[in-house]
């Protein structure tokens, strides 16, 4: 066994106190050994996390990794013409080539703004768990099913890959798990969604959708269903406890006590339902029922960036907003959505800085000028730490970043193949 | 006369479009010569800015300074306990020292955030004035009157304190402008707002004041006047074009025509109307009337920073939730309010790039991985560039910040000072 010491910063734990320790790494295992002084002393490889604090890699409970190639391609379009004009098109371009390149960028701004797991939904989800393994972080990948606007045939066919992505992808690495991810309760049919589900118990994987992102999408279902999306999606089989939906934005109360009930949980997208104009998720009362809140960015193309520190503001301010109250989803919250909540919700490891949990941590860089002054290293996190403060990245043991240099990828490289096949991708849709 | 070339990058224009050019400075002057390819090549002194974009310094036209040393002190509480049982007595404790610290430490992360001007209420203004000119940045600044609370004499002595610097404090610099800056429409008394807006138009100062942040504020005024708070305004002499209000969250229909027809301008302040729960303002509903809208931070404890780049990501965000429109405040007019908008509402020179306009601009690196691809710079100044993307700062003519290296402060005795006072602020306050 050889060892990491994090040492000479403060250290998160699991209850969002802070205390003056190091952090002792078992590399190999990728397990946390020890959170104590100086119990990095005697480390075989030291990081210094001096004037930092030692957080739990931020874990991004919801994404389309290879939508970077579209950061910034289309802003301020409503979400439908925004889909059909822009996004659609250009996606039906991407190349297994674009959707390595893409996944690599999104990986490499992930390990420099303090992610070390994520969900991702999108296609060939191979290529992405390629980039996955190299990158050197954690993830629970699938592939995205859409059956409205296909035949019978292409329908199925859709399933089949993401079932058989569920089973095989996981197969990769240590580091990665999947789903099954039928894109949304409107835009897959129901005897797919039902059948699809059914499998993903087989294969003992979770289900991760979208769901109540929208008025516009939960108007209808419930006009041709007779019920509320949440009711329908338990009919289907789904919201069982591992499963995991994105948004739930538009949930009424009787929609609040079933995710409480059945022990689903929710990943808040707060960046992505400002952008597109979706909504305010009712975040205070989720957690107030007890429900499992993590926290994504959703894809770049509606963030427009990938850093979790972001989103966990976001978080914060917004959810004052939505319920009225300026103490709602306190700083602490916030901070525990971005970290054990979102590992949680993923049922992967992570979250929390203990003897035993795994090493996956960050070291956040409180030493700077709008850092300044220290009176609570929490709020700071909350509200005023950005991405470019973390210092270092750790995954299972390993440093994928130390003084802000990504050990794992060609940051040069992953950038230029990445704006290269964006301008290509970009020509042919148009 | 010398001269300052900012060289090989793309500069974004007053109609906001990108071009390829170079921006040519007359240091001594303070204003911009050229703006074409080569016009800085045989410059005396140039600036890199090689993958960057050259945008206006941002302007931040709403804040409090020296509240920085209360950054993150209490966070997540209902405006008026945060004020009474927080803000209020650590502010009773301030020293003319602290004030002077925490405005140093403000002043550093602004320039490291690329503002270069900005408008300040609060007290011992001569003190913050030294400030503003070692520093090197553009003001406009005042006295925060309040009258609630305080006997006839001391109510009265605060106007006047609040005019005197109006008048004399402009004197210090010639970046230094003032106005008359009682609190709000609610902690000042009515003959006191009368007899001392009457006496900043014989000073001809503009006059700059809360209105309209919270719903708890707006209800009891229009219970007392019987008029809506802007109808309330006009009548004791505010809303003169030169005037600037902070927040108007809670503005209806009637005081947004009064805006468009008087001329005042409002300063949005999306962070603190979220962090605060204060409410949406409609942005985009102020914008089709033709009202001038500025942005600012508030201060650094209801936001928790004083990045204008953040500040104006919120605004396109939450101003898309307030329209219901993904549409509503598109990064164009994100950028327009953080720039030309927020200059034009304090009367500052600045907020565009163009021959006779002053020099005060920033370079905005684009050579990140978060920045990646960049289908569209005025859409990454609004919806991905962060605070440490701003590589070059510079005010009047002269550099501020080279490569993130502050020129006109110390930054390691700026820091150091401001964590030490507010650390014993808040011992004294407790
Ligand atoms: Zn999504
Ligand atoms: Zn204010």
């Amino acid at each position: 066994m050889t060892t990491l010491g994090i040492t000479d910063g403060r250290v998160l734990r699991p209850d969002l106190s802070v205390e003056e320790a190091d952090v002792l790494v078992d590399r190999e295992g990728g397990e946390v050994l020890d959170v104590g002084p100086d119990a990095g002393r005697d480390a075989d490889e030291r990081l210094d996390a001096s004037g930092g604090l030692v957080v739990p890699g931020l874990v991004n409970a919801h994404t389309h990794a290879a939508m970077t190639l579209l950061r910034g391609y289309a802003d301020d379009k409503p979400l439908e013409s925004w889909l059909r004009e822009d996004v659609w098109p250009a996606e039906a371009e991407l190349t297994l080539d674009d959707i390595a390149a893409g996944t690599r960028l999104a990986a490499l701004e992930m390990i420099r703004s303090g992610t070390t797991g994520f969900a991702d939904m999108y296609f060939h989800v191979p290529r992405v768990a390629e980039v996955v393994e190299t990158a050197g972080l954690r993830a629970r990948l699938g592939h995205g099913v859409v059956t409205v606007g296909k035949d019978e045939a292409a329908a199925w066919a859709d399933v089949e890959e993401s079932l058989d992505v569920a089973e095989t992808v996981r197969e990769t690495s240590d580091r990665i798990e999947t789903a099954f991810m039928p894109h949304s309760l409107t835009t897959v049919g129901e005897e797919y969604l039902r059948e699809g589900v059914a499998r993903a118990r087989d294969l003992d994987v979770p289900v991760h959708i979208h769901a109540n992102e929208t008025r516009g999408e939960v108007d209808p279902l419930v006009e041709e269903h007779g019920v509320r999306p949440l009711e329908y999606a338990r009919e289907v089989g789904l919201l069982e406890p591992e499963d995991f939906l994105a948004h739930g934005v538009h949930v009424d109360e009787t929609e609040v006590e079933l995710l409480a009930e059945t022990g689903a949980s929710v990943v808040h997208c707060p960046a992505s339902n400002m952008k597109l104009a979706s909504g305010m998720a009712p975040v205070q009362r989720l957690l107030d029922a007890g429900v499992g809140v993590g926290l994504g960015t959703d894809g770049a193309a509606s963030n427009n960036d990938l850093s979790l520190l972001g989103e966990l503001r976001d978080a914060a301010m917004l959810g004052k907003l939505a319920a009225d109250d300026a103490s709602a989803v306190a700083a602490p919250d916030a901070v525990r959505m971005a970290t054990a909540g979102s590992a949680d919700a993923l049922s992967l490891p992570g979250g929390r800085i203990a003897p035993g949990e795994a090493a996956d941590c960050i070291v956040v860089d409180l030493d700077a000028a709008h850092l300044t002054p220290v009176h609570d290293p929490v709020s700071h996190l909350a509200y005023a730490a950005a991405a470019s403060d973390v210092r270092h990245t750790v995954c299972d043991g390993r440093v994928l970043m130390r003084d802000r240099e990504v050990l794992t990828l060609d940051a040069d490289a992953v950038r230029a193949e990445a704006a290269d096949r964006a301008r290509d991708l970009v020509t042919r849709a148009n």
